[in-house]
């Protein structure tokens, strides 16, 4: 750590930091976050793109009582380190560490928790609204970028803010794209913005030639009034911010901190909105990530000296598998197309494209729209599968009822990232999807439990004529992947894994990711003298309810395992089903995520704090069927 | 019915009625719209505006190869007439009639089932890529009224169309108003737009003066180059639109069949996407309907003389109870604030606005915004109270899961419509709220019986220091009403209306709308021998587990009534309960709606059909109790 990084533990020592010092600050930073990152893992490029942007915020203004919010907050860490979390960088994304987001109760500094895009200009307008009703003090910025303006919640806000006059500062973090290059008109415009080194000459000019327009008499004078305005008018930059009722200020050099600071103070003379065109450079001061600022966009543990990434794990993840099934079905049937809101190579719709360039639409940061447009896609003839994250999907939640179940629409929803995701904490977990999908009629809602599962879920989704629904985790798939035949699997049918027999004493029924530790424990618990037998669903609408009324009839317990909010979801499903059905109803227990978010930490520790895992639902059925036996005396020593 | 209107019985017969003929088919049309709706009710004001818009499109195109979308679909009645469902208008928006709205499965015609505002550029964009792809034939045309634009989805879609040069064209129908008049810079902008009669002179005019602006030397060269441009530029009209990559023509007389079909030939020339602006006004040709608008956008049956409607029952509207109450809560607060996403007067918002118009925030057709500005103005020290219909906040998922209840802001969401709102139809039904809000952590979520209860809930949601919702239905309040003092009603804690005693055969829980048809019931039952006792649970989250669980403890029956979809609601969340308790289960029945779309009908209708009115009921309980006992011969004769 540098000189003058090390004295800093909050705003006030970063204020005593002299102007001509800041550079090297920066400098400090950027060797901070490239070491800590390096070792933690966390987005890179875009807090390499913003190291500037906020110490001159931070700088010039005086947070907490000047309000800066943070869209999607992956650009936030400059910001956490000048407000007192240095130290905590080495627990960033981990348990019991901090946030890789701004994050409500972390620090008065972090005004709005964040994780999904497109909500700061909103956010801003209340608070600038308030701000007026209270007559308090205090500037608001958002910071957005590019990237996240094409999500219609900004001009939703933008379109608000403008029409009221909102004294907010929008700053738009222009680095040319969002996570995969950016997708849309408003793209182009911004480029067109950006690469104009004349426009200051040309303004100087201007006036001139304008006094050369000759009079030329009355018949025409209107006109003459009208072309200078329209001279002035065409001169002005970012007309379509101005035509939302914005001031438009820039373009601005982000790396330059004298340069923002002059355009914050200029921003000062206007009360109403004003935006800032801030242009900055993704992965800024680390070549790795300058020239590859998507793989560095959200990066594991990686080698500072060439930027290569830790090796993992060798095993495929379910996006891969998707990606791969998806171009094989699409081989033998031209009519399937792909989309995705932004996140190519998250959901492996990367792979599809590089066989199929034609037949992926990337529609950006717009998850409404991308639904909506799949309705249109498959109306149009075509075989639409559109790959969302569970948690992003909560976008499209009306598109979902209104434009694909209401109108029973043939299309395939492709939900990666569901359940537990990790470090991202709670506003990434994919943990609601089974409890808002399963009330919506039509849908047909599955979620595979190994690789071959995916495959042969896709290729039933894709088949079915009807809106069919898949979910699946983030990172590996349990056991091995082989692209194998692909087998239609029957609607809401469930697999019997190990089968329930007369001696049955404990039936567990799992879906999706439990499914493979359930087994586990099942084995166990069989091995030695507890009978258990196992179903996978496979299905969470429409049940298999002959087999789950059977496993009920034949089991005094029953134990259902989910990976989500036990509210609402798949057990539920069976509670409703087994008591509607006037069953004579077995003791049940209920494993999933209980009534709170889901906060970070890894994957495989968060589903263990839950249960999820072979050991906890060992020790939930252990507890069912012979209160004495403690479940550690059963798993077995090397193998977890 | 006019001479021309008679012969229509579809497009065929349209489309040989000659040119100059069509402005008297359009008169009888009005005259018809008038005569129908005046008996129906529906969308009055809309469909008068579109009259000429339908007319022209329909003569000019060849549905459905060509293919018209109606954004939200309240402005489709011509359309409907000339596809052959002239005959129909009677049962509009009956139970088995015609809808209100495009529907697929009604018309090969409906392209789009639409209900929910600003899908059709999104569902345009996907149907031109899939001609496109398929090579297939056919114009596509998408309508979207100015208010609709303010929805974010549809810049997501201009955005990508846009970008992508999707071959669509958008009719932009500029009746400057959503419902309530227009919210929004966008809307000041169109305004200007619209008022520009010289534009046409100026624009002939203007060669004449590049021509004049002298060549002065290389130094400015450039610069005269641009300044060329920049006239150019400004001199297309519609800026906004064109950087969004879209060919502006307009404004267009929306009401001139002849100036319309022009424009779509001249948009034929144009491959890629192109914005039609067409000005035409709601409710042209209808004096009380083009002088009040908003009363005529959806209007119960009226007299034709003098737009008068037919009076109501003269009880008070949930809405207005809700206005009332929120308006005396702000008159003791000056922290109280409102939020409306364009329905002042539907969520009686206009009550308090009246009162306090500095104080109410109606950001137009933008739910997204809404909620999210909301938990910026209670970051900002307001207390607000954000007003929705309860099918519009599912537009708003995401925002309430991510920036309200996560961040576990302040706040109160009041979902209005909210359970079976009648004829409106499937796209309106407000029967998912409890599903998918039950599994969001923080969230308090509670349902009004009557007007009383409203009162108190509406005082305890601002009072709770945390995100607080309340759902209450369309129309008139339960019982009577009068302003009552507020009184705080603990947060989860039920009421017993009849006690369990040791003799009860039956207890009844309810909530919301279902506790005045559950106490009728019960009080039928306990009059004929059967002991009933009934909770009014007031919350569906956090439930009051101590009163249920005595009540299942106290009960060999226990009858569940909701008035939403049975999957994951508020039965699932006390079978959950019992079971997670691991009680002695007593039988349990439960009311609410099965896993379909509730189609349009009277709310009474719709509400009998799920058996949630108190014959329902009855018959429900004697299922349960006496099977040889008909709840027919219980029910009093003369009192429904």
């Amino acid at each position: 750590m540098g000189n003058y990084l090390a004295e800093i533990n909050g705003l006030d020592d970063f204020k005593k930091v002299k102007f001509n010092k800041l550079n090297e600050l920066a400098a400090e930073i950027r060797e901070f976050l490239i070491e800590n990152i390096a070792l933690t893992g966390g987005h890179l490029a875009s807090n390499l793109g913003t190291v500037e942007l906020a110490m001159a915020l931070h700088y010039y203004l005086n947070s907490p009582q000047d309000k800066i919010i943070w869209d999607v907050g992956h650009q936030a860490y400059t910001h956490k380190i000048l407000t007192g979390r240095r130290d905590c960088f080495n627990s960033l994304r981990q348990k019991n560490g901090i946030s890789g987001y701004p994050k409500c109760g972390e620090s008065p500094h972090d005004i709005m928790g964040v994780g999904h895009s497109s909500t700061s200009i909103s956010a801003a307008c209340g608070l600038a609204l308030a701000k007026k009703q209270l007559q308090a003090k205090g500037d608001i910025y958002a910071v957005i970028g590019d990237g996240s303006l094409t999500g219609g919640m900004a001009f939703e806000a933008l379109n608000h803010a403008g029409d009221i006059q909102a004294d907010i500062n929008v700053i738009l973090n222009d680095n040319e794209m969002s996570i995969a290059g950016n997708v849309g008109a408003l793209s182009n415009y911004l480029s067109n913005l950006r690469s104009d080194p004349k426009f200051k000459r040309a303004k100087e000019d201007i006036e001139f030639l304008i006094n050369k327009i000759p009079r030329i008499g009355s018949t025409v004078s209107n006109t003459v009034s009208r072309v200078k305005d329209a001279l002035k008018y065409s001169f002005i930059q970012g007309v379509l911010f101005e035509e939302f009722g914005f001031k438009y200020l820039g373009p601005i050099d982000g790396h330059n901190i004298e340069e923002l600071i002059k355009y914050f103070k200029e921003a000062e003379d206007f009360s109403g909105p004003v935006l800032l065109h801030v242009v900055t450079k993704k992965g800024k001061g680390y070549l790795p990530a300058e020239e590859n600022p998507d793989k560095f966009h959200g990066v594991g543990p990686f080698n500072i000296e060439d930027g290569s990434t830790k090796k993992r794990k060798d095993k495929a993840s379910y996006s891969q598998v998707f990606g791969e099934s998806l171009s094989r079905l699409a081989a033998e049937d031209d009519k399937i197309v792909g989309v995705t809101a932004a996140m190519p190579a998250g959901t492996g719709m990367n792979i599809f494209a590089e066989k199929y360039p034609e037949r992926l639409y990337d529609v950006g940061i717009a998850e409404q729209h991308a639904v909506t447009m799949s309705t249109g896609l498959a109306k149009g003839g075509l075989k639409a599968v559109c790959a969302i994250y569970s948690t992003f999907l909560q976008r499209a939640y009306d598109q979902v009822i209104h434009d694909v179940a209401i109108q029973n629409v043939d299309l395939t929803l492709a939900l990666d990232r569901a359940g537990i995701v990790g470090n991202d904490g709670e506003t990434h977990q994919g943990v609601f999807d089974f409890s808002f999908l399963r009330p919506i009629p039509n849908l047909v809602l599955m979620a595979p439990k190994d690789a071959d599962q995916l495959q042969d879920m896709l290729y039933t989704a894709v088949n079915y004529q009807g809106p069919a629904v898949l979910r699946y985790p983030r990172g590996s798939v349990n056991g091995n992947y082989e692209p194998k035949e692909f087998k239609e699997i029957e609607i809401g049918r469930a697999e019997e894994l190990i089968a329930v027999k007369a001696e049955t004493k404990l039936t567990i029924i799992a879906v999706g990711s439990t499914v493979y530790p359930a087994q586990k424990a099942a084995e166990i618990l069989n091995n030695n003298g507890y009978q258990t037998a196992l179903i996978d669903s496979r299905f969470v609408k429409p049940l298999d309810e002959e087999m789950i009324l059977k496993a009920a009839a034949g089991s005094e317990n029953i134990l259902i395992v989910e990976e989500q909010v036990l509210a609402g979801g798949f057990s539920s499903a069976i509670l409703e089903l087994l008591n509607d059905k006037e069953l004579k109803k077995p003791k049940i227990k209920r494993l999933g995520i209980s009534d709170q978010f889901v906060t970070q930490g890894e994957m495989a520790e968060k589903r263990a704090e839950y249960d999820l895992d072979g050991r906890g639902i060992l020790k939930n059925a252990l507890q069912m069927l012979d209160q004495n036996r403690e479940a550690k005396s059963l798993w077995p020593k090397k193998n977890d």
